[in-house]
C-alpha cells in the first residue's frame, strides 16, 4: 500500500526512546524493551507499516496494561534434543519469547547443521521477517513461523475458522539485499484492512467475504463476520493451497509445540516455530551464492510486462526502503497513531515528543 | 480434475509388473524398478492422475532409453552432519534418488530430532508427497520440495522464468487419514493443462498467460511461450507470494545444495529438499495428536458455503479415493496412455496384458 499523504514522518531515535519508555511503564524490563522496540522499528524502516509500530501502544502496550501479556515471562525449554526444542512462552511478549527461540535455533545449527524451535503460549511477534533475518550473520537460512489471527474462511466455509498463519524465509545473497520472504496465508494479511480502514478506502475484490461469503469491499466489516480468503482465493485457483498453507504452518507450530492451533488458541495468544540452517553444513558458502546469484540474475533478465522496468525478489524493495528511511533518519506514521501515542503517554505520564522532523 | 468417461480401468497388480518389466528392460535395477513402480502407482491410487503412470513411458521410460536419466546412478553424500546433508543423485531417477535422501532425513531425524537433506544432479521424482509420507510411520513430519519445470512467469514478468516448484508436508493425524498437503507454487500445477489437452478440454481464466501476457484458455499452448501464474494470480491477490514460495522452494533445493535453481539447471534435471521432525523430540506424541485432532474437528464445524457439506484438509479425500481403488484394484488410465504403452511394449518387446478389468 502507498504512503498516505497525511502521515508524519517521525524521527527514529525518538521513536524508539518513546517505544522502550512505553514499555517500560507497563513493567516490561529495559533489555526486553529495547528489543521490542527494535523489532517494531524495523518492521517500519521496511514498509511493514502493518506490523510496526502502528500496534505499540492499542495492542502490545494495552494488552501488557490488562495483565493478558505478562511483562516478565519466565520462557523456558520444555523439550530438547541435538537439534530441536520447544519453548513455553509462558505468555510473554512474542518478540521477546521469538527472539529468545530463534537465538536457541541458531545455537544448535551452529552444532548440528539445522535447528528447529516450536513455541507456544506465546502472543504477537510483529513482522515474521525479523525473526528469520537473525540467522543471515551467521550465514544461515532462517525460517520463521506463527500462527496468525483466526480469520480465514477454508475454501467451503463462510466464517472466520483458521488463522492468517504467516511463513517467513531469509537467506543470504551475493547482492546488497537478502532474500526475505514473509507472507500471510490469506490473500492479503489483516492488517491490510486496518490500513485502509485507518485511511477510508476501500479494499479490492478478492480479499475478503462477508458473513454470506459474497465479496467484501468494506475494509471495516471484518470484526461483523466477514473473513480473509486463504491465498489463492477461489477454488479452481488454489485456495486450498493456501488453507493448506495455513494448516502447515498450524501443525509445526500448535501442534507441535503441544499449546493448540490457531483454529482454538485464545485470541491474543499465539505458537510459533523457528528454523536455521548452516549453509556450510550442506555446501561450500561461496557454490551457495553464486547459485543464487544465477536465481536472481535469470529472474531480472525475464521478459517483462509493458510499464514494468524490473523484477524485484522478495526482500528487495523493503531493504532498499529500510536504507532510505535509516538515512532520513525517520519513519511515516499515520495522525490517528500518533494520536493514541499521546493520548497513552498522558495516561501513563510519559513525555510525548514526537514532533515532526523538518 | 473428474475422471473422464473414456478411462480405462487397469488392474493394478498387471500395471505394477508391466511398469516393472518396462524400466527393467532400458537397465533399471529389479529393486528400483519396483521401487519406481511403487511411487507411481501411489499417485494414481490418490487420484493425482499428472504425476503417476500416465508419465512412465513418454517422461521416464524415454529419458533412460536416451541416456538423460541413468539406469545404475552412483547417489553420493556430499557433505554430512548430524542433522544435515547434501546428496550428488548423480542423474539417476528422481524417485530412486528421493527415496534414498528421505530415508537419511528419517535415519537423522531418528537421531537428532531433525534431519534436512539437499539434493542435488537428480531428475523427476513424481508427485512430492510420497517422500513426506515416508515419515509418517516413525512418528515424524515429513516435508518434501523439489524444482518443477520452468514455466512460471514471475510477477510483472510475461514469459517461463521460474519452475512450478513444488512443496509436500505430511504430518501424523488421529483420524484414518494424514495430513498431506502436495501443491506446485504456480496456481496449477503443468500436468492439470497437459491432461486438459489429452481431453480436449479448455482451462479457465487464471491459470496461465500467453506470450503477451493475455489470459489462456488453451492448453495446448504451454509450450509454445505461454506461462503458468504463481499462486495468488495477479499482483493484488499475493501473486507475489507464489513467487516467494517458488523461489523459496529453489533456495532450498537448487541453492543449498549447489547444483543449480529452476531458473538455471537445464531441462530435465531436478534438485529436491527433504526433511523430517521426529515428534517426541517435541511434545508426547499424545499431546500432539490432541492439538491436531481439534484442528481438524474446528474445521469441520466452521460453517459451510450454500452446497458443501463437509470441509476437507489436505490429502484426507486423496486417501478416500486411494482406500477405494485399492479395494477395487483399479486405476484409471486414459486410452492415449495405453496406446503409448502398447507401442512402447511393442518395441520393448514387453508383453503388454492391460487389458480393460471386467
Amino acid at each position: 500500500m502507498p504512503p498516505d499523504p497525511e502521515d508524519r514522518s517521525v524521527p527514529i531515535d525518538r521513536l524508539l526512546a518513546f517505544a522502550e519508555k512505553m514499555l517500560q511503564t507497563v513493567d516490561v524490563p529495559e533489555e526486553d524493551a529495547r528489543l521490542t522496540a527494535h523489532i517494531l522499528l524495523q518492521a517500519d524502516l521496511r514498509g511493514i507499516e502493518s506490523h510496526g509500530m502502528a500496534h505499540l501502544v492499542d495492542f502490545y502496550v494495552r494488552a501488557l496494561q490488562s495483565g493478558r501479556t505478562k511483562p516478565r515471562p519466565d520462557i523456558s525449554v520444555t523439550r530438547e534434543s541435538a537439534a530441536a526444542a520447544t519453548i513455553d512462552g509462558d505468555g510473554g511478549l512474542g518478540f521477546v519469547v521469538g527472539h529468545h527461540a530463534m537465538g536457541l535455533a541458531i545455537e544448535k545449527a551452529r552444532e548440528t547443521g539445522v535447528g528447529i524451535v516450536s513455541v507456544g503460549n506465546s502472543t504477537h511477534y510483529g513482522a515474521g521477517a525479523f525473526y528469520g533475518m537473525m540467522a543471515l550473520e551467521h550465514d544461515m537460512i532462517g525460517i520463521s513461523m506463527t500462527t496468525g489471527g483466526r480469520l480465514m474462511a477454508p475454501p467451503g466455509s463462510r466464517g472466520q475458522a483458521v488463522g492468517t498463519n504467516v511463513l517467513s524465509l531469509a537467506a543470504p545473497t551475493p547482492r546488497s539485499f537478502p532474500y526475505v520472504l514473509d507472507m500471510a496465508t490469506t490473500v492479503v494479511a489483516a492488517g491490510k484492512l486496518e490500513i485502509a480502514a485507518r485511511r477510508g478506502r476501500p479494499i479490492p475484490e478478492g480479499w475478503a467475504v462477508d458473513g454470506a461469503g459474497r465479496p467484501l469491499t468494506d475494509p471495516t466489516m471484518l470484526q461483523s463476520g466477514a473473513a480473509l480468503l486463504p491465498l489463492g482465493g477461489a477454488t479452481d485457483t488454489g485456495a486450498y493451497k493456501g488453507f493448506g498453507l495455513a494448516l502447515m504452518v498450524d501443525i509445526l507450530c500448535g501442534a507441535l509445540s503441544g499449546f493448540g492451533t490457531s483454529a482454538e488458541i485464545e485470541i491474543g495468544t499465539a505458537a510459533h516455530c523457528f528454523g536455521a540452517l548452516r549453509i556450510e553444513a550442506f555446501q561450500p558458502i561461496s557454490q551457495y551464492l553464486e547459485r543464487m546469484e544465477g536465481m536472481i540474475a535469470a529472474v531480472k533478465r525475464a521478459p517483462k510486462e509493458e510499464g514494468i522496468d524490473e523484477i524485484h525478489i522478495a526482500g528487495e524493495l523493503e531493504h532498499a526502503l529500510a536504507d532510505e528511511r535509516r538515512e532520513a533518519g525517520t519513519v511515516p506514521l499515520h495522525p490517528a497513531i500518533l494520536e493514541g501515542y499521546r493520548v497513552a503517554a498522558d495516561e501513563f505520564g510519559v513525555p510525548f515528543d514526537l514532533t515532526e522532523a523538518p
